[in-house]
């Protein structure tokens, strides 16, 4: 039975939208409007417990996953979210031993949960020019314990990569069809592309920059996700539903030499 | 440089809907409506090279990924989705190491997905009743590289399962809300349950039966994809889509007798 | 040129979320947080004109449809949307001169919406049991100018309606199944019955009942609307979204005796 | 009782993809691969009534709406689907007496919808420069009985058009935002504006270039129709679904000179 030790993480949870993430420590009291949690007093308890605040209120104690640290996590930009990010390890066939490249660090939710799935063996080396965003990217993949398999370039990547023969590339830049040479570049043959395009002018650019620059099996998505009120005799789905996040630009890397004639029955074809 | 080497596989890529998956032996043929291609003269080439059919179609060489295995694999059953998969995978947080309980084999698109990721030190384990089944998956989990991770259990899970201290649960069977108290009995504290319900009734029942049962953190949700046609000044929404695969429900397991009083203000409420 | 005459309605019209609709009378001045608005200076004045308030914002005069009269209506329940109003008069062929019995006149945006398409020789036949919700809908109708083509009947459709021949019959009850029999009689052969279902539990009932009750063409739908944010160079879906508003269920009345043998080929059909 | 009678339109109703539309004469067979139907035969029956062909096969006798006439219409183009017909209705406040101006007759279903609202004080002007489409137009507003209340002009709109105080108009070109100005000059003040664009440049450039040519309220949506397969205990979405058919945007008309300054908390707004 794994017990919750002093200087782990607990998710104190009371419902779907109160909860609150605490390292513990002996004296730690955390005041919420719901009372105060006594966390020291959970030192030895087994994860799945439940203690009371001051005002009698259940609190459950989780032990945090990586969801848990990317849905809380220090930001200064939007974050990709897990549907987004899941679908990309799926698309792209990322797994443990993938050697991954980031364009884009921003508050490093995408490279802790690739680093997640990568380690021990893979990496992820991620590049960003903003010291500030390296700053918080640093604390939060420190603190879900992925900063060790994640290396950071402060480094203009128009400039060019380091990496070569990457397993997956995932580009977060307002322009991402400004590094595809870069990219092709760190790729290993047939490796994988990903750009994370919130809007459809991106998508568009992006996806035409590809069809020249030496790749294959370009594909653009949108993922929605719906959450269901499921309860006895009135499910349906909930009133609220986050419109949009983003679009997933995905290809694969081949000879930039070859000729790619765009054949008339591609068009419209998608798997299914 | 990843040479093409006997006994690999090799994605034959000619567009997103024409492609085969092949295995490389010297004197290998493949006869496609686009003309035959020499799998066997693919032996020392780099992934991403082109080569033609004998009609002069071109071809190219791509490295199959797990997705590539999964959506080209032998199946008798619905196969779970990518899009599922992934948020799966990062809802629960499901990593390297981890350890995974699954309740309903079926081909093992999922297994193989799983396997993946938690590889080398984690495991999943995978129950089902079905032989033919089991045969179909054990083919399928060799051929994308994962058996080696994947412990396979005919067994009926209703009489209990062995696993123990599982960080993720999921059941892939008609009636979830059946094997609860087993999948409890199997997780951590805290560990995540996930069901895979395609049908409103079965999140119904295995939202309400969860309730009762030692989880909270209840959620059911969908997922949709949407292709997106992204051309030069005319950008849209592919006319085609798969409107639904599954519904999925996830939980966390918590202390069994623990009161867990609905609030007022859970209902309705989501994270955002 | 149509100017604004006393006693006419005008929308105040600052951006899509700050609007108010007003009755002009001469000495009228409305209160906003954008400053005061002098209503009564608009008499004569032609609608698309501009004003402005005390605090020189914008206000545009726009001449009210009978979609602003259903979004500024009062209400004591959830209302009808405008996207599924309009689906309902399209998808059952609705139109001038139709006879409409509606069951459950809640505070009147549909019976509006209906009376505008049939009138002035076709009708709204509505009935409802609650005469706070019958004083609520009649103001409604009065205001949107749709009172003279609405029969209102404080009367429980459980003990059957006077109405026959109905081209259309609309149900917006919590248990639609229970009037499917009164509605039968009430429509003419071949007459469409339509039903406003929030829940699955509902559509499932309410289909299930249809099939035995003399009904056929039945078939469960949900709208979403979408709504897009075009902008040069940075088009992409609005991050807000209504997630759902209802179901609805369409069928045709038939020969109640009439065997409908469920045909093998019907399962999972529908028109594309 | 409304009787079929010689002349009149019968829709030969097997299963919602099984269906025929057919106009009643004394001799008429209908041969399908269910069986002949003695279509003569349903003279003085009752809508609502059952037939069986010769092979024994059940045939409803439905009356055919504006939408069945529609849905079986005669085209050379793309329809306007009727989700989005009838949110154009609902969401203008078309209603009877309406003054519609159309450009893009295409194969009439619109024109033919509205005209139903419309009919009898209202009209619907419609334009087109193709004689083909105008032929298969005139031919779908006949059988329908709504061609009294449509005129048509063959008639290039760039060059304007006569129509002058319209409530509403309906753009269906591949370059909406060319005819702005147009359409400006023929809409009362407030009149509503209503583009048909089935790609996201176009209702960038549409709605980039109301903003500057004397229209507010703004707005580009999408619907989504989705069918629900609702069976005793197992109620889901269908797999199957049309994955986009068209963009609306929507504005209304203002005085052209007015400074309409865009406001900062205009940005992403909309009504809920």
């Amino acid at each position: 039975m794994l017990k919750i030790g002093e200087g782990s993480y607990v998710l104190l949870f009371h419902t779907p939208r109160k909860k609150w993430l605490a390292k513990v420590t002996p004296d730690k009291k955390m005041h919420t409007h719901l009372g105060i949690v006594d966390v020291g007093a959970t030192i030895g308890m087994e994860y799945g417990s439940v203690i009371r605040t001051t005002e009698g209120k259940v609190i459950f104690l989780i032990e945090p996953t990586t969801h848990d640290f990317i849905m809380k996590s220090e930001r200064k930009t939007q974050i990709v979210y897990p549907k987004d990010l899941g679908f990309i390890a799926a698309r792209t066939g990322m797994k443990n031993g993938s050697k991954v490249l980031e364009i884009g660090t921003g508050s490093a939710a995408a490279a802790t949960f690739f680093a997640s799935i990568v380690k021990p063996e893979g990496r992820i080396h991620t590049y960003d020019v903003n010291p500030d965003f390296m700053e918080i990217a640093k604390r939060n993949l420190e603190k879900a314990g992925m900063a060790d398999y994640v290396t950071m370039n402060r480094h203009d990547p128009h400039e060019g990569v380091d990496v070569r023969e990457a397993d997956v590339a995932i580009v977060d830049l307002g322009d991402p069809w400004t590094v595809i040479d870069q990219v092709h570049d760190a790729l290993k043959g047939s490796g994988a592309f990903v750009a994370i395009c919130p809007t459809m002018n991106q998508i568009e650019k992006t996806a035409t920059e590809l069809k020249k620059g030496g790749f294959v099996d370009i594909e653009s998505i949108e993922l929605f996700i719906r959450v269901m009120e499921a309860r006895e005799g009135m499910t349906r789905p909930s009133m609220r539903m986050i419109g949009h996040t983003t679009y997933l630009v995905f290809a694969r890397k081949v000879q930039k030499k070859a000729e790619a004639p765009v054949e008339e029955e591609e068009a419209g074809e998608q798997e299914e």
